[in-house]
């Protein structure tokens, strides 16, 4: 598996707003399976097996709703202070 | 995959009620699926498999529940302080 | 899907007991498969399935697991301040 | 399904060690699947299915792992304050 | 279901240092898998299948890495205060 | 299953940024299938299965986002106090 691809984009979580963080959820979650799987064809291929899969694609709702508790923390919600 | 869709609406975590939280919860982990799957007929075609799956029925629900949870301490479980 | 669907019973997290918050949380889970399938008849028919499912009994109690964190953690797990 | 069922025994989350918070979570993960389906013929019928099929004894471990830390923190895990 | 094998080994969450904690919580998920299962000879047949079987691999990392979140907060992260 | 395998490498949760904090999730997820199943040549036979398998893939990535919820607490989310 290749580690030197970069895990967390400008290797942060802090965010201006929930929508960056929540695109940086979906980014970080997209980014372990290239990690797992560096081959961008098979990717490409994965790509179109899971976009019709109703199951896989809920799975991938559950990914990015973990990533993105860690980042909402992480940000303390984006609450002014 | 799409990224130009708005991830979160109004772009805050903060809800004035827990019903309002929870809407923003289901809307959010649809969201998802949309930037996951930009394609409308896909999707509803997809709607037709998983509203009929008891399984796929019980997943939404599982990332629902953990969207919620961060949107719940984002609001500080509307607890009046 | 019908977003008119109360989501949660009298909005808000916060009740009495444990024994509440467990009850809200079976009722928030299911109130999720019922604004996913609106309708009635379709529910029913997918309750014979799921009932009789170890898989989906098991998957059930993880999505009332997760809904019960929040709940309780909501109501400070109940303890007498 | 038949809500009279006792779903959190003693109506706490509060215990007297780990263990017994971990007897607590194991209990309440399977008051769930009592809740969902009160037929103990049934559960019987399940609990042969289950109890041999490596997946769902994991699922059931994921359940409890939810449950249990939702229980640890109401204990404040057990630390002497 | 054999309910007088030990849950929590040592009967605590507080270990020296993260990797006892690891430990302990690979640990904590097979003991649920044993108190659910308590017949060893079931247990050695099942091990066979799920230690060659991708999906149930990844699924008990998700019960360990659910443990492993709660005996790490209940030693705060073995961080020297 | 072997348990002198090292759980957590460096024996601590604590790094230097975020992307520290994701690869040593990453390694730990991988290492507790390592310590489930400790022949390198089965492993390297699932690793054929899985990288290609979108669901499994995916799941991986339920994994590494549970551990690095774990990572990212104990680092205090890396910010600068």
């Amino acid at each position: 598996m290749a580690d030197q691809i970069e895990l967390i984009p400008g290797n942060s979580l802090i965010t201006a707003t929930p929508e960056e963080g929540r695109a940086l959820a979906v980014k970080m979650s997209r980014l372990i399976i290239k990690v797992t799987q560096p081959d961008a064809d098979v990717r490409t291929k994965l790509r179109n097996v899971y976009a019709e899969d109703p199951m896989m694609l809920i799975a991938i709702g559950q990914t990015v709703a973990t990533e993105f508790a860690t980042i909402a923390a992480a940000n303390n919600y984006w609450q002014k202070s």
